[in-house]
């Protein structure tokens, strides 16, 4: 099963890299099967998952051609928020995305929600099961704070995919993401700190920052680059920042890879200064390019990056097991852990090792990635096709998070109450921004398999939107 | 199976209060049975019960009487904290205590570990495994930050049971209640602010203090009564606290439940200077005699308790589940459990909903005060027979753990590294004091069913500590 996915995520990159372009002529299958010492029925197979992708077409008789139809919305504009500290507002509205108990009659685009029904997940719910039968009931006991041993040692080794070389001990299991980015910023700062933030910049991680009393500094951001260094270190030299906070590998909401050269110019930068730098991995392994990115943590030298993970986004959220890698910060991060939570729920750990040493973690990621690749194109055609003329649009590398920016004068706020009517739910730009910005964007959730009911769902936010955008026009 | 447990519990219950003095006769078995009208056999059952635990022998032919060869040890002083806010410290100790993975060559009296082996936890284990069969995988779903919303409603039912009438929508689900605790002092206090606690306390909400950047301010506390009302009251007259953190019922480490009038009117001071009340209530569930006492929080008129407990205690604490009913802090408290940990496991929220829905949490809890009480009596009566004369130790109203008071130069933290070569680990007194008082003290655990080898480890306790307190005075 793994050689024709890998083939057709080779090709894929190719394209999306524009190594083959649009109506241009792809390899035979005959070539590819050579080139590659697989069999044809391999390329074949990988050749139809590309065209079931959208990618690729048939013309009778010629092989297989990049598809030309795609007219791709423009990408939003390089964000521009408030040059100075601020205190971060915009609980109420995280509140309610997060409040609501999921229910059948809404269709959810707003929350980080990955589809957990692939059949790729069911060892991990036969090992949850398992557990719960064994004699030894190791799940109902305490287990250290740093986190299962036998867990952590997976974690060790699914990192050497981007790059890092950590042993267990550095390892800190958490209570999802979450926790890992509370006990991170808490080990780091004290109440009334500055931390520098990439803008948008996901939701969670600014509550936090408001509810333990730090300052956030939004700096500029490329919807393709990330952060931008020029405005970070411009920043670095007028205020004692002292955390840059960043998701820089399939970046939420933007869904962009911050190229490694720039990772490691921002590394540079945080040697310079001297400041610990938060990385926000949770997407990482979700790059529709293989191999996955390197982090910014692997090329950490001196223990300044506190790297923060979890398989909420590429197995369950529901099993609330993240982890972080703090580097120096390591007894910091332990007491923080501590009084946070005392240790994490022991059987999602045990599963999850289960499910890694059987070899199952890799194949269930990469059948996520192609799934969610193929819903970010379905979902960006939809934009494209329902959404008022002149949306901009991210053109996400990993995850599942389309960024939808509207005309400037657009209040997302307004559009969310007038959808939820209607049974669909967005996440609103503005909690994406710690002083409210981006009121005109909203952000959509692909994760799901691509239905009917989810391209009406979209459909009604575009139309809505547009009929929003007339309204407003006709009272001016 | 209940019947003879409620007889036991009862009869036990009024040995305890001294109703039927040593050597007094009990009721005859007829009588007994006329009067409660079960049957001759259930009656013999419940004395066979309390002749396990120490509490009654027969004599031929004459009936039950209450034994009086148990020589109580004397307990401990009423403490004499230092009374000045202080920076809590003990970190270090404390961490050595949790970071350990449990070994089986070590036998753990350390740690707040209760007993998962009984068959009552049977169906909690069922209910596990049959979530992870379900076809719509209800576990791998993010919930709502408040919490599952059928564990909810079990909780508000188990809450009635302490005299306290909450409704699902004023309680949240916590990770353990290290997170209740955590969640409840940031929603209350800011770094820089003093809590009032009782003296020695639980390592856990003191090191949260810590973390949070608080200040403890330990008041005298009686073993047998609880916080001394008197000294809380000079203090909130010298200080201003903001918060007064106490666990009144089954406290940890003393074991004393506070006497109902003086929890009215720890309230009532409370209100008086308009102070918050944490009430730590973990091993409330776990108070020996039946009804179990009510908590501060049931006395609570205008929101100002917040009540934090879990199922670590009476359940497993591998599952993780906690709650805290807040009171009028509900939207602070929401704000620090999403900054926090985002939300909480939900497989071990639902199979503890199934748990107590199903009718099983009371037999259970009820099975394990009954073991828990032996293990007291049992333990009360290793350590007068094998530690140092004029050790003293306290009288548990619930829970399973027992406070050993040596001789006030004596070190326990020399006795602890001593120990952990003998494969015996002790809870050292000095993590349960901020200023790291209680030097001489220890805590043992006595939640497993009794055996050999807990005696031969408690044995191993008091010989080491009589060995090191003859080396100290020949020192001397």
């Amino acid at each position: 099963m793994t050689l024709y996915l890998n083939l057709a995520e080779m090709l894929g990159a190719r394209i999306e890299q524009g190594l083959y372009r649009p109506g241009q002529r792809l390899p035979s299958v005959r070539a590819l099967s050579v080139e590659h010492g697989v069999s044809l029925s391999t390329v074949q197979q990988a050749y139809r998952m590309l065209e079931d992708n959208g990618l690729v077409a048939p013309r009778p008789k010629s092989g297989y051609f990049v598809t030309d139809h795609r007219s791709l919305p423009a990408l939003p504009a390089v964000t521009r928020p408030a040059q100075r500290p601020v205190e971060i507002s915009q609980w109420e509205q995280v509140l309610e995305l997060v409040r609501g108990t999921p229910r059948p009659d809404v269709v959810q685009l707003g929350r980080g929600m990955p589809d957990v029904n692939s059949p790729s997940l069911k060892p991990l719910l036969r090992s949850l099961a398992q557990l719960s039968r064994r004699q030894d009931m190791p799940g109902l006991y305490y287990d250290n704070i740093h986190g299962n041993i036998a867990l952590r040692e997976q974690i060790a080794r699914l990192m050497l995919d981007s790059g890092c070389h950590v042993s267990p001990a550095d390892l800190v299991v958490t209570t999802g993401c979450h926790e890992a980015l509370s006990t991170s910023i808490r080990a780091v700062c004290e109440p009334g700190d500055i931390v520098a933030v990439d803008s948008p910049s996901f939701h969670g991680a600014m509550q936090t920052l408001k509810g333990l009393g730090m300052k956030a500094l939004e700096i500029p951001t490329d919807p393709t680059t990330g952060i931008s260094l020029e405005a970070l270190e411009m920043a670095l030299e007028q205020w004692p920042i002292k955390l840059i906070q960043i998701t820089p590998s399939c970046n939420n909401p933007l869904g962009y890879i911050m190229p490694e050269a720039r990772k490691k110019a921002l590394l540079t930068l945080a040697q310079r200064y001297d400041v610990a730098i938060l990385e926000d991995d949770v997407y990482g392994d979700l790059a529709y390019n293989y191999p996955r990115p390197p982090t910014v943590k692997s090329f950490d030298e001196d223990g300044r990056v506190l790297l923060c993970s979890s398989f909420s986004k590429t197995l369950a959220p529901g099993l609330r097991i993240g982890w972080v890698a703090p580097g120096r910060y390591l007894e910091r991060v332990l007491h923080m852990k501590y009084i946070g939570t005392g240790s994490t729920c022991v059987q999602p750990q045990l599963a999850i090792a289960d499910f890694i040493a059987g070899g199952h973690y890799h194949p269930h990621v990469r059948r996520m990635r192609s799934q969610y690749q193929r819903g970010r194109d379905l979902m960006s055609d939809w934009v494209a096709r329902y959404f008022p003329p002149g949306t901009r649009v991210s053109r996400p590398q990993g995850g599942f998070m389309l960024w939808v920016e509207l005309p400037e004068s657009f209040d997302t706020l307004r559009l969310n109450r007038a959808l939820l009517e209607q049974g669909v739910q967005i996440a609103v730009g503005s909690i994406f921004s710690a002083s409210g910005k981006y009121r005109h964007c909203l952000r959509m959730n692909y994760a799901a398999r691509p239905s009917a009911e989810i391209e009406a769902a979209v459909r009604k936010v575009g139309e809505t939107a547009l009929r929003l955008l007339v309204d407003h026009h006709s009272e001016a």
